[in-house]
């Protein structure tokens, strides 16, 4: 590694989206229940007004407002019953002064109305004569027409992940079908002659792969697809190899595992004899996950990944996870929530320190207790509940601060 | 609906569970690859030392830790360099006083070793002379056998969510297939002449179908399968017909559509007809969502939820979620985060009220600003980020007070 050539985090993202600024993720027609958690490729403008007709909230009696004014329990007004909405029907009747007519919750207002009676506030004294108990006001216990969407309106914005409550704005407006970005597709190479695969029998020198299979996971979270996984020696043949197969199916190829300083350079020289831009980060001033490189072979986005787990899900998130955000135009208020600092925490300065925390609750206060431990532990991370980033320019962080903990 | 029989959140979550306190959801074997986001159906206690040898985090020199005390870059210590450890390859050298042996980051360290002196500070005079600059203590840049995870401990607990950092700790156990919940499978029933799905013709009068659109969002979110999704009008005999069939199939039973008092009394009538204990929650004082009812009937849970999508959807959150939650042991740090209350909210006292909310930042402060709308609406809750959550013994929150904001 070039230590002269060590960039900051946001240099590393902004070099990456430079890079790539004419990239361009697949966009795809898929049928609404398929679309939990993708992103929406395009802006979405109502083409109906939701809903397409005045509603009533509640089960009571459709009148004209002024009608009911000083009415109350003492001094009641009297109307006359003049017929019964049905649900999902059109109402025929034109309401006249001194009338009302019964709605269901969710039914529609008859013309001529501009009020409901909630039911709990009326008394029928037969079939056609009803007391109303109580004064309302104009459009009081009604959905007007296009209340919750007016036609032409932008309902949702592209980069919008489609949560519970984006399906339903889906749904209301009609949607079988919505454009959204396409899974990104990565690929994960795992290097390292010590590397084994789960099926493979654990001797003595040799380690499991754990790399693969949280960037694995990690993947699968942020919404994208693993095409390949495999795990190669250290040896810089077998490395182009499989790198060569992995450029041609994916959009992102991982290399986990080069952070000794012999597997770095040869990952180097590997995307470098590539079609392309080669390395154009050699390093990130990121704790843990320094020894990072970055390049484009074949137009693909390859990343060199420190072999440590901690350290590659870290710069995961900070840079892989950020260059898709930024594609996809994606704008989550991300899980982080505030926590009062438990422990006074020099920091490196000069790097970008991640720095793994429990959260614990306390009188209503959360507080964030450092969780130690060597980057190569991967209980650090599963024992932790998130992550607090002390700037490069910050001198570390102090025992009462309050800051901001990215959940995990 | 019984007025007098409305009960409190706690008290339909406690129904809930006494009720089915003999239930149990699937358990299955599945491979780790398709664990993400799973339960944990076990607790793992780990079968080996990890890492199961001494390893080096550093590229760097194994060495003796005080044959380099009092070295410094004026005083430097002189080593014997006899050889060099390859990665997963178990080391045959003992190390004697005086000794050096080169190891790369993650290799295995020699015995007799108990220390690596990173590269950065030695020298090598020529093939078998090493000059150390820095003084080293005992265990220095190593990670010791178990240090991440000790043979016999237990790892994870029966619960746990499968997050990335998760798998990883499953990988490093060498746990190829895990013993996790069953998606615990969801039938969802629409109710009202109203509704219409997503392929037919809007007419005048009717509404889309938005609720199941959003619970089934909710519901694979949760980690649940939909095994079953139709619209029935408002009629006993359909509405039993099809829950008849949802009860064989499924876990729990969502219906869905029934604000109006009449729906409301056929789908009790209808759950009350089923081999069971019938409804026995009748009301929930939660805001909104009152006119929720809860029952069983051949053995399967069942939930006539209000028609209005904003309330079906929190009380999906507030009781639905929780059975799940408390049922598989699930025990996330939910995702919330404290906020600065905007707004003075006074709330209808002996409920429990669930206030929509959009997160503002200002000045490294979190604000919460009231998202008010109409319940029937679903841009209510598309257009915020969470909900506060004010206990019925509340008065309601004020301008200025922090609280908790539970993130959508």
């Amino acid at each position: 590694m070039d230590f002269f050539n060590v960039v900051s985090v946001q240099e590393a993202r902004d070099r990456v989206m430079e890079n790539f600024k004419n990239y361009e993720f697949e966009v795809e027609k898929v049928p609404l229940l398929e679309c939990s958690n993708r992103i929406l490729a395009e802006d979405i403008y109502s083409n109906i007004d939701v809903p397409e007709f005045n509603r009533s909230t509640v089960d009571g009696f459709a009148i004209k407002s002024k009608d009911s004014y000083g009415a109350s329990e003492s001094i009641p007004s009297l109307f006359n019953i003049v017929g019964e909405v049905h649900m999902g029907k059109v109402s025929e009747y034109h309401i006249e002064s001194g009338q009302a007519i019964y709605v269901p919750t969710g039914g529609m207002i008859p013309e001529g109305a501009d009020g409901v009676v909630m039911i709990e506030y009326t008394e029928k004294l037969d079939e056609s004569n009803l007391m109303v108990y109580k004064s309302i006001s104009f459009n009081e216990n009604m959905i007007l027409k296009g209340d919750d969407i007016k036609i032409g309106e932008l309902a949702l914005e592209k980069g919008t992940r489609i949560t519970p409550e984006v399906m339903g704005v889906l749904a209301a407006l009609g949607m079988n079908q919505v454009k959204v970005y396409g899974k990104p597709k990565f690929y994960i190479i795992s290097t390292g002659d010590e590397i084994i695969d789960l099926d493979e029998k654990l001797e003595l020198g040799k380690i499991r792969d754990i790399n693969s299979y949280a960037l694995y996971s990690l993947i699968i979270r942020l919404g994208g697809d693993v095409v390949g996984k495999n795990i190669v020696k250290d040896d810089y043949e077998l490395l182009r190899t499989e790198v060569e197969k992995a450029v041609e199916v994916s959009d992102i190829v991982l290399i986990s595992g080069g952070s000794s300083v012999g597997t770095r350079d040869y990952t180097n020289k590997v995307i470098d004899s590539f079609k392309g831009k080669g390395v154009f980060v050699h390093g990130i001033s990121i704790k843990p996950g320094k020894p990072t490189i970055i390049g484009e072979g074949e137009g693909k986005l390859i990343f060199g990944l420190p072999g440590h787990p901690v350290s590659s899900i870290i710069v995961f998130k900070a840079v892989v996870e950020s260059f898709i955000k930024g594609k996809m135009n994606i704008r989550d208020f991300s899980p982080k929530t505030k926590a009062i600092i438990d422990f006074n925490f020099p920091s490196a300065s000069g790097k970008e320190t991640y720095q793994m925390v429990k959260l614990k609750e306390k009188d209503g206060k959360v507080y964030a207790i450092p969780s130690f431990g060597k980057s190569g532990m991967i209980t650090l991370l599963s024992n932790s509940d998130g992550y607090i980033v002390i700037k490069s320019f910050e001198e570390g962080v102090y025992k009462g601060e309050e800051r901001d903990v990215f959940l995990l």
